[in-house]
């Protein structure tokens, strides 16, 4: 009864990224500009981006082609492998079947090398020099560094300060592959200075994070900014994992009843998901889809689907999205890619319109989630990653109880070699839960700016 | 020009572990008894090992079966792709065909789990409770740690004082995989304190930990010593590497014309190497083989070919191999799954036959071509793998240099996420070459023992 592994032939490796603006009941609501309010268009967002990767963004078509420039490097690590979990099954004496895609076997370790390697190419075909982020755990960190190497193209990081001094390891992945790394808030930028200037002790968030490497990208002429969740084109590109997901199920003979994917801003949930909803949207064929935030950073749960900034310095255009405020800044979880003041505003949108079921798992759950699955996989989950273990355990301890057996699938972002000082501190029982009072999240979203 | 995946199809997975004592033009020394300086049969390892193992150990098969349950618990990471690195000869602008074998995949990130899982499996099947092992860098105590968690086994580690304090993460590996972690030399043990007794400050050597494991695996009935190298048995179930390899580079339409490891114990070397050299042995195909050791633990270029003890306080038996002795303490490398007093006796046999040419790099030359492989490849080698890599680049630099086009394979044995630490001392400048002089190697080569 050990875990059985299906791996996808090269060949079946998908030659086109899946859009799911095209099979959308509703369109997405639009994007506005930060001065006039009004909705975009694709020259306003031209300083932050090429021109490709903005057309993507507004893109209704449903397949829009991988270069084989992309296609060649993905192959170095994809299809990455389906994995039915018996090991674990057994562990937990479940009748559900627990599948998980594994996208940790990358050679940054996560899915964001998908978008980062896609980001890359399409900064390069521009003749840009220099790409511009922000990281919080250091994945996306990480993977952009992974690509620009790739490309010959300079990476600056502004890291988020938590994450930058509690994973020292992932900041040294990055400068390994060359990147420079700068920890968030910082007194390079001004929207830096501004936070430490009110906040000496910042700890950082991705919102201010954003804001200091926007307003450095734009500085340059040869130089772009790049992020690694939240916008469409970056949902998009990691659709890869969805599609391999259920040629690899078709394999298993089998399709699943829920599909479960972690939340941060969005990507690896969209990658994993996307595909099956839009199978559904097309009316072929029903699924549960969950979302699994963590209870510390309850933007689906708590927050409110309203226009907001995807800064903290309001330098970014305002999208309809999930959002706890942009000047939200988390508690210090371990799952630093998780700790995100919005949600992309595609998966807002889905969970708006009833397609996406938002769930909010606790930190303990999730590490004791992540414990039983590495003792009975042997693979070390992200903590990012735990929240969909623990949500996966979830619905197979309800088939226990019900004794039903139904196909669990969930996306395995990533492995946590970068982040076992979390580990470490959750053995020791360093780590706490944490909850906002209803009053604090009503104080955040007080601040939202009033449109829409 | 991209990197190439050569990925084997489940079903071409070795059946078999190959055995190079049945190919050997001349069989290896006798092992000896500790105390009657006699050779040693089987019972006399009954105390340390099931008999299973040590049938293994002795046997001259040529193809020794791989049980189904180890053989479906392989195939949750194996066949590991071969890639062939066209990124990184493009960087070296070198006329040379690099492949490297990519071990880092499996769920512990080292080929040491090819063993470990096989140990676990026969240790099992003879009823054993608790395993009982000793680890330097960690790849084999995680691996073992792996591998008890799949078991149900208990798994106690004694790890080098050194890399305990230097590797913190893969000792927070072995405890979510369920593993007691202990610091050698221990208080736990009379090998322990008598080592402290002399040296207080002892940073520990894998000589030492060998002494406390074995000490500690004797006590009990239901408890078993583990070695994660140098025994026969142990470089047996590494050959599953080399068979691979040799299936992946058909595909490819090539052989090699050199074949590369890196060697502390010999384990991973033998793995990617035997199955060449067997096929040499008996006639077929010619292969340049070099193992590659650190220039700061000398043991095949500097030390003497002899019998001596396996770890420091002589409670193993004997056998005749490449040493410095076994009271040497090697410096404190990050490479720490290279910092062994000997080296394999079958390996040994092999180099004194003319077989294996060894080679001995620098700390800061194997940094420098991790590094450079890193950024072409996107993979972090382990510290031990810089060795592989290093070579490998000498080679591919000397083809340049005589404008000829030769076929290098080498063994990655494992990736360097839990050695970030070396990477970052590595480019803050902090690192530093060391050699011992003729004067220190023959100190230590003076208290060898007067056999054979």
């Amino acid at each position: 009864m050990d875990t059985i592994k299906y791996q996808l032939d090269e060949s079946a490796m998908p030659t086109a990224w899946y859009n799911i603006a095209a099979d959308l009941p509703i369109p997405a609501p639009a994007v506005l500009h930060p001065g006039t309010m009004q909705p975009v268009g694709p020259a306003d967002l031209a300083p932050l981006f090429p021109m490709a990767l903005i057309l993507q963004e507004v893109s209704t078509e449903r397949l829009i082609e991988i270069p084989d420039e992309v296609q060649s490097i993905y192959r170095q690590w994809r299809p990455t492998p389906l994995y039915r979990a018996r090991r674990l099954e057994q562990a937990l004496d479940t009748p559900a079947k627990i599948y998980y895609k594994y996208e940790g076997v990358s050679p940054a370790g996560s899915h964001k090398p998908n978008t980062a390697v896609a980001q890359a190419y399409y900064n390069k075909q521009a003749g840009v020099k220099r790409l511009v982020t922000e990281t919080g755990a250091g994945q996306w960190g990480s993977s952009l560094a992974f690509a620009g190497a790739l490309f010959g193209l300079e990476v600056l990081v502004y890291m988020v300060k938590v994450s930058y001094h509690q994973k020292p390891y992932r900041r040294a992945l990055m400068e390994t592959y060359g990147a420079r790394v700068v920890a968030s808030p910082s007194e390079e930028t001004a929207s830096g200075r501004a936070i430490l200037a009110e906040h000496p002790d910042s700890t950082g968030s991705l919102g201010i994070a954003i804001s200091e490497a926007v307003e450095v990208a734009v500085q340059r002429e040869d130089s772009k900014y790049a992020l690694g969740s939240v916008l469409n084109h970056v949902l998009l590109h990691q659709t890869v994992i969805g599609q391999e997901a259920i040629a690899q199920l078709a394999m298993a003979g089998d399709y699943p009843d829920v599909v479960i994917g972690c939340a941060g801003g969005g990507s690896n949930f969209a990658g994993i998901a996307f595909p099956f909803l839009g199978a559904q949207l097309r009316g072929e064929r029903k699924v549960r889809v969950l979302a699994v935030e963590p209870a510390a950073c309850p933007t689906m749960t708590k927050g409110k689907f309203a226009y907001d900034f995807g800064d903290t310095a309001h330098l970014t255009p305002l999208t309809k999205m999930y959002t706890l405020g942009s000047s939200f800044v988390p508690s210090g979880i371990h799952a630093g890619g998780l700790r995100y003041h919005g949600m992309a505003p595609m998966v807002s949108h889905l969970v708006n319109l009833g397609y996406v079921e938002p769930v909010a798992i606790q930190q303990l759950e999730t590490f004791a989630a992540g414990l039983r699955f590495a003792r009975a996989e042997g693979i070390i989950p992200a903590p990012e990653a735990n929240h969909a273990v623990a949500c996966a355990l979830r619905e197979a301890q309800r088939c226990k109880e019900e004794g039903v057996s139904k196909t669990i699938l969930f996306n395995l972002s990533g492995h946590g070699h970068f982040d076992m000082t979390a580990y470490t501190d959750y053995q020791a029982g360093k780590l706490k839960d944490f909850e906002y009072s209803d009053e604090e999240v009503a104080l955040a979203l007080a601040g939202l700016p009033s449109v829409g």
